[in-house]
């Protein structure tokens, strides 16, 4: 479903090309300071314009439609609209007959029984991260004096972004690329046995963003490749900090005080401005095809910020949790 | 928290060394013919008793408390208890002074202020999945004709099996391993957008299984190396199926006909019988420290049931989602 | 929290005086035709205007923000919301030091910590119940062909509505009333023990509603005086018909076929002009008080579309999870 | 569904005549002191054997399943587990023919297709209450030093209980009654607007209780015959306390510290002595038909405790949810 969060709790809407995206948060404590401006800075690391991303712009204006009273929230649902302008539309007419690979138009078409709104990719878009962004400006102040710092390591295998990059531009075609997340200053204790442990909420927020391939926290897949004597971190202060931090300051599920350190796999966009091969639905015959539209050659270059507010959300909505019983 | 699922609700239970653990399944349709005898062989599968496996045996006879009739489901609760008989407490009285490394020891007793049962790890233990074997058990049989089949396909870093076994009991010492799993005969349409895509669904439960260190579907993390002409699946049938399957049967969070594909990584066992070097709480000074107690060399060895259970716990839970709109 | 319901389900938003109210409805089943003229006919008997209701009038237009492509559901969340125009904030400045007798001025400045809109009762106004509305729309073509109507009966104690009113106007006063409502052309089958039995779902949903007192289904106290052999419905036909209905269409908490009935109590709006006596928390001195604003003699009058909208919602809801296992 | 409540959250299971009844209690926090017999009173004031009630007598002693060690809660659910010994499901044979007036056992087996377990009312028989009260007795530890009392008021239509149990029994036919629950001692502000308002939470478990007909909070259905100017609690202190209750306790959803009056409606127990007529499904006939089996006069009597129960399982609910945010 379109919600997220036990107490924390996020529900997202909107289309590509309807008139709005946007997210509301309900149980969200009273007393946190909001300005418009706090969501600038992360807004905009999201935005597109740089090299590598689509050229369809969006002014990206959040609209606070409730629940933040003189620049304070109140405790009532908040809801963060954002107006779509910048839509061409007709660029999607083709859909239906030939479905895009890598994208949800085929199976968007078959549960939703041809009543999707197709424009776009509708509710599949990767623009309704937009909403993810602006409740993670609000869920940061939440975790305060928790830091998060998201950064895209590697694109296209390489370390060096900018070349990869312009490798992909002269290829025509697109890249992915791998995020790594680090959260600093945590305390003790969030993470909920048995369902809800700190990485089953991490990764099912960062998997329900578009494009996410994999996710590994600490010491992630070379963990099984380790011994037991190896991989396990040694105390070294009553704090619960260890002299290695393989686990990716998780254990048993539940922080221990040291860094959340996790990677994740952003797939190459699927939409690529190189001709592919697929099926024409109406026809049966396989057909050349190339995406139309304006697109990303790597969504990977916005996605760290989105990682970070998922993050965020997350341990927003853990801390929230741990506080139910003090 | 201890539930999981939309529908085919599962709630956990249970302690280590307390009286049992179990499962309680609400949301189960009914009419599902379930035996006793149903359950064996997915129970003898995860049991220990093999190389490299604890020597604490118990018997894992299911008691169905609940929700079972004249060997068919009806509709209510299924309540499946195992009861812990084969317990030696006596081994874990000085976790308090000394968290063992790599154990949620230190975290539980911060969490729950003292209160909770660290007996063979308490709730935290791997003894829990018992009851989703159990609950995979009646989900299997909800969404027939699916198959699930996971296997370890990797320990300590080598692909013979055996082999990484006897390395690691020689040099007396735990390792970890990467298990991969195929779910087939799959119909188009099972995820539901933003927040519970099939892979953030399977993602998060397969994180609740302790020792998970990551997982990725499909072509996962090398699917950030490639081009986005390479890794997008062509449609070659009407019915959705592609002639290569980079997307690990999910588009856009909703399947799509194809085999699901996904693999996890499982850390080396924490309970290593080498001695390590941690502190003592109490004195506040590093000491030597050896486990006791009866672990496994390799927990990944016992674990593709549990995956498999997992698996099939959400498809029977997004197929009852799926089903509502029909 | 703010949202409502298992599969159909709605989250509300909004203050009386900040940009907006509305509802975000998740869980809508794709393809059920939605124009905007359809909730002129529902909204307008909502709104105020009659003799008895507040002089604050609003348009009342509500602008889709989401979910609704072509005239059709697409499966997406629907945002429905809606301008506030018309307010006049400077009324409500003196709450802080003399919160209203009867309203929850004084819990939600405490709950809330002050941070609370109190402008017009903020998130606790009436004008909330707009988004009911909206979702009841829809929720009734979900629910085709079950008809569901519900009407004043009687207000300040008489059953003529109309010299309720006016002699409530000449004594500066105001009144309540109860409402009662019918259900029509019900299947079999709706409601989920043990926990969600149609009655328990329903007075959730009404006791929402913002000066609900009471709600009784049936016979309702009136059984609490019968004998068992008076009260029971007896069956006369394999569709489950029976005689008499004094379990108001319900057994077991499942609807039985036969017609829901229930009766709501709805409290005299709490703004009465007449001068109160109550506490200033300032100065700690009894004083005179006169509530200012635009009020309602009677809310009860444009609550039965409401509580319509809500035997609408839960309605739907059962009968999509009631789907579930077919 | 068969759960309730976002924090303190109970899952009920079992049947009147399978294995056992119980409950599995999730979010508690750790620390409560719990022995066994802290269960008895309330249960033996929950069970049978006075006069009016049903010659079916069960031990009811609990069993605890998991999450209490040494006598303390630990933060992992507590499964508590009854066993039906005193069980004669011979006596419930003919059910599927003729189904009895008042109960489920026509839309059971509508709903559940015939795979229900129709024995003793199955899932559906008061039976499954005795989890609540088990729950209730954690709960009303954990709302120290909020108390709750709730007592029948009125059976029969008259206020000496003891006479309408008499009358009922020479008429060979079955009461129902009339209880009224007190909570005193309330901090303000329990209570989560829009839809988890204190009186939508209460009447909801309320609801759940099997013979529930009604709910009126404070004035109740009185108030709906009044004037605002009467209505009104007017406030005395700035703690809260008002001269009068009508609002019983509850603004805007809220607690407001005054304490918390509700009554509620029991029908007359279905299962009658006396011979009614109905109908037979198999052969589509009118026919006499007497309940066999064991029954209460007057089911009304066994309430209050479970009232209590109910009352204090949301009272705890909504007093974790209210420290989330301290």
């Amino acid at each position: 479903m379109n919600s997220f969060g036990r107490i924390f709790r996020i529900s997202i809407y909107g289309e590509s090309h309807g008139p709005s995206v946007g997210i509301v948060i309900d149980g969200c404590p009273p007393g946190i300071p909001i300005k418009r401006d706090d969501f600038e800075t992360d807004l905009s690391r999201r935005k597109s314009g740089a090299k590598g991303t689509t050229s369809r712009i969006e002014g990206d204006h959040p609209v606070i439609l409730s629940g933040i009273f003189n620049e304070y929230t109140t405790g009532a649902p908040i809801n963060i609209m954002f107006e779509n302008t910048n839509t061409r539309s007709g660029d999607y007419s083709d859909f239906r007959e030939i479905p895009r690979p890598g994208h949800a138009d085929f199976v968007a078409s078959k549960k939703y029984l041809g009543f999707e709104d197709y424009r776009g990719g509708g509710h599949f878009s990767a623009r309704l991260t937009l909403g993810l962004v602006a409740a993670g400006v609000i869920a940061k102040k939440i975790i305060h004096p928790v830091k998060i710092s998201a950064s895209l390591i590697e694109a296209g295998g390489i370390k060096d972004i900018e070349q990869a990059i312009n490798e992909a531009i002269k290829e025509n075609d697109t890249i992915g690329g791998i995020i790594e997340c680090h959260a600093t200053n945590l305390p003790v204790g969030l993470g909920e046995p048995f369902f809800d442990p700190a990485e089953a909420m991490l990764s099912h927020i960062i998997f329900s963003i578009p494009a996410t391939r994999g996710i590994e926290f600490g010491t992630g897949f070379a963990a099984a490749k380790m011994r037991g004597s190896e991989h396990n971190d040694r105390f070294v202060e009553t704090s619960g900090k260890t002299l290695s931090n393989h686990a990716g300051g998780i254990n048993g599920g539940i922080t221990n005080g040291n860094d959340i350190t996790f990677r994740v796999a952003i797939k190459p966009t699927s939409s690529t401005p190189k001709s592919q091969q697929t099926m024409n639905f109406k026809t049966g015959e396989i057909t050349d095809f190339t995406v139309k539209g304006r697109h990303d050659t790597c969504v990977a270059l916005r996605a760290p910020v989105i990682v970070e507010a998922a993050t965020a959300i997350v341990l927003a909505d853990l801390q929230l949790l741990n506080n139910v019983c003090k």
